[in-house]
């Protein structure tokens, strides 16, 4: 209709991977209604957010007009697309919508923030579409790492965008539904594809998951001690096989860890898996001899305190490993993993206890479309307009060009760029303004607040408190510091603390009148010589902080 | 002779890679007389050594027994073997011998130090010997990824122990001696091998050196727009094949960052290069035409103050890159870095510059020896002991297996393992302590001191100061708080620091004069409340730092 117009808006995951939040709108600018697909977390790091819980995107934009967004859409339980939904849910209060296993554990976690679950509709599969306004959103099944993975099919008045959510070409994936090359190609004529970009770098055929099994199963049959066994808890598909394994070698299987035992039971309970090999939870494998069980534990990232870095530091629930144990890592190690990882695997290894991993074994594929399944994708779809996300800028950027190549326009989206699909090319038509809220303990916060970057500010500088007394005379009594994360001697072979002390007592018995009165002053000139006495002495300029008490008459 | 016996020590670099440092003695126990190969450093991360500057092994024990120290021999002049010289020689004290590049490498270090310089000796390479009380010491040429890399070839009462220091095998090296089969076929019978792990857990044939140029040359020649590429500075036989491609391709180079200029200029005025193509200073290239322009830029790895950093983030010493230029990463990312250079990669990538690297095409080999390649090495010299070394715990403990596997008596050594290298089988005699020591600004502090653990503690949980005032009857005055990387409000919607300085003063209003008077106690309290608080108002319990003022009549 004149005027209208359909638009796409990435706040999260374009850009990164993770965090992924995409609205589509349609309508008048600045009266378009809204459906928002996935609401996802990212995870901190040392380096950027240290004592972060959670990173989510900032919704403050669509927040603002929660009004005009009338559904959100789950396309899959991975933490990646449904970890926010019970931190962002009260500022968007718009009905979620999902299939059945990715709806209850989007209800698990909609519970813990005192939810009901009822914000949740369970939809079933294409063809089924719900309305919501001018948009009918299906969803399709598609293979991926995690069972009841789907895309979105959304039927708009510009016509049909496809919104890929993560996916790889799998055809037997051993869980979930195989993906439908027919199904795919029928969908045309298609105006949109939003694709998965993960995998644009690699540039080998994918390789399907049930290639696992048959890898993993002489690991485990050759094994002597015991056996533990790690991956994603989500990817049920790779727990069912490692248990089949264990169980065709004549072990009894435990799954160790909350993650692990929640998604196995979420799977029996919604019916995406039903024959899962017998397993014991861990207060019932007390008896079992070493060599007749198979742990599978959380943790395949390193994760502090999951079953499997547990285990590298010594006894986790009853059990303990030894040498001639054997633990497989049946995943990838994320970009930014290594060294937690690396801490484990030498960690078994001091222990004598054998690490296989998947530069050893074919024991992982990735659950992402690699580049030549981006390309089949591009072909059985055959969209207008391509517009890559779930990715670095780079990622993004390889995939339009790769989109180009192919004949399809194509655009490079990062978040806060408001895409119309309107025209026979994507424009650009607005950038909003996108950022991240931290989680940080109980309190959500903005990146930019300056809190994280205080605490990074500690880490690197370390910190002198100084106490200054000022009596009823304005004279200054005599100053005490204390140090927080510094060396105690430095270059005067002197006590730093006693080093700084001398300085700000020789400071304030020679400072006139007017600097002792004001409070700014004061600080300031105490602080300048906390940091360049510091610099001095250990060659460092540590944060500072001046507690200053005036007694009154 | 009776009682004496020969005996190897790591200090640092058996169970990291990196901090080399490796003792071999001989003599009566504790009568040994000693010799110290290489003398490297370890990079911090802000994991787990926020602030800190460098890493280098604990030399404690050797320090002790420093009149036992007869010389310190080093291999080859990368950080990880020759940084910590100028930091440490002050403990020990012996001569320092290494060939002419490698001296002069290790020259300039011991300068920014203080020292002449004149406690390094040149020496030649085999079949040159240094006589060192028992052991007679040659440097044996070596392929690495660095000019003049060495193995030890140290010649005891009790045989001839050969040490590999960082090697692959690779004839064709392109600068540097390639390795020589023959010589080192030729070296028996070898007592010990003392063998590079680092990359025992690569499968794949070794690639030479001299395959990059091959392969980078289309890509500068290809290139439209300014054209960076970057590498190890320590790489000169890579930074040469850069250049001549670039020289090559019609475009004028250009040597970009402090570290890049030093080593090309060290390997000129050594003599281990000699036909470098001409480059410019980068204040000689402003009137350069972009497209006739080759930058060889610092900072493979991320670091943050290097050229490709700068780059990444805007203009740097003139040089700005726009779309269409290219940046060619002829490296790998170490472990740990990939954060860092995801970084860069993506903010070129949104300048629209091209990113190229070791993923994309073949344009860097490694300099340490693959598995088929360490099986060779172990043909070659047929020792009768392996003691591997360079690498973490499960590299060492890997490399001992396939040594086993074919006949040779191995062992896993890690820091602070004494082996005795006399009988046929290695044995472990002592275990000594060893650890780390940061060098933190100016002062080297102990790993274990707990200062970058307090410095850690405030980086997650952030920190309140508290100031209580006492006065000349012990009544308390009104406590007051400063937040320091906290959220400034909680869940009761008040300031949080309100909030504290509320409970605070009520406690001190009711704490009877015991409490109020004790110093100790009233601390321990107040931080009690605090975190208490805290950990309700929002969910963290953070540092505390209580300066407790008394007023005296």
């Amino acid at each position: 209709m004149a005027g209208e117009r359909l638009v796409y808006l990435p706040l999260g995951g374009a850009g990164e991977v993770g965090m992924n939040m995409y609205l589509y709108g349609y309508g008048k600018p600045n009266k378009e209604r809204f459906i928002l697909v996935d609401m996802g977390v990212t995870f901190p790091d040392m380096d950027g957010t240290p004592g972060v819980d959670l990173i989510f995107p900032d919704i403050e934009w669509i927040a603002a007009r929660a009004d005009r967004l009338d559904a959100i859409f789950i396309t899959h339980a991975h933490e990646d697309h449904v970890g926010a939904v019970g931190h962002l849910y009260d500022r968007l209060r718009a009905p979620i919508y999902a299939r059945k296993f990715t709806s209850h554990i989007a209800r698990l976690k909609m519970e813990e923030h005192g939810y009901s679950g009822e914000e949740i509709e369970v939809v079933g599969p294409m063809p089924h579409q719900v309305q919501v306004g001018a948009f009918k959103v299906g969803l399709m099944p598609i293979s991926h790492s995690i069972p009841e993975s789907s895309a979105l099919v959304i039927d708009t008045p510009e016509g049909r965008v496809v919104h890929s959510g993560d996916f790889k070409i799998d055809e037997t994936p051993g869980l979930g539904e195989p993906f439908d090359r027919e199904a795919f190609g029928s969908l045309g004529p298609v105006k949109a594809l939003i694709c998965d970009s993960t995998n644009v770098f690699s540039r080998h055929e994918g390789r399907s998951e049930s290639t696992v099994g048959p890898n993993i199963v002489p690991i485990v049959r050759e094994a002597e001690g015991l056996v533990v066994a790690t991956t994603f808890a989500s990817n049920i598909a790779r727990v069912r096989t490692l248990a089949q394994a264990g169980v065709d070698a004549g072990r009894s299987v435990v799954l160790l860890g909350r993650s692990m035992q929640k998604m196995v039971r979420a799977g029996l309970e919604t019916g995406v898996v039903t024959d899962f090999p017998p397993y014991l939870a861990p207060e019932e494998a007390g008896d079992i001899p070493r060599q007749n069980l198979m742990i599978l534990a959380t943790g395949s990232q390193g994760e502090r305190r999951a079953a499997t870095a547990q285990l590298s530091r010594g006894k986790f629930l009853g059990f303990s490993l030894k040498e001639g144990d054997t633990v497989i890592f049946s995943s990838k190690t994320i970009p930014g993993n290594e060294t937690s990882v690396g801490q484990i695997v030498n960690n078994f290894s001091e222990m004598g206890v054998d690490v296989i991993d998947d530069k050893m074994a074919d024991i992982h594929v990735s659950g992402h479309a690699n580049r030549p399944d981006l390309e089949e994708m591009h072909r059985l779809v055959k969209p207008q307009i391509l517009v890559p996300n779930h990715g670095e800028h780079r990622m993004l950027r390889e995939h339009a060009t790769i989109g180009e190549a192919g004949g399809i326009a194509s655009v490079v989206a990062p978040n806060g760029t408001m895409v119309s699909l309107s025209g026979n090319r994507p424009e650009v038509v607005e950038f909003i303004e996108t950022g991240r809220l931290y989680l940080d303990g109980a309190v959500q916060i903005g990146a930019l607040d300056g809190i994280v970057r205080d605490r990074i500010r500690m880490a690197l500088n370390g910190q002198v408190v100084v106490g200054v007394l000022i009596d009823e005379d304005d004279e200054a009594l005599e100053p005490w510091v204390e140090l927080r994360g510094l060396a105690e001697m430095g270059r005067s072979k002197a006590p730093l603390a006693d080093v700084l002390e001398e300085e700000l007592g020789q400071f304030l018995g020679r400072a006139n009148g007017a600097t002792i009165s004001d409070d700014d002053k004061l600080e300031e000139q105490l602080r300048r010589i906390v940091r360049n006495t510091s610099q001095s002495e250990i060659g460092k300029k540590p944060e500072v902080v001046v507690l200053i008490s005036r007694l009154t008459a």
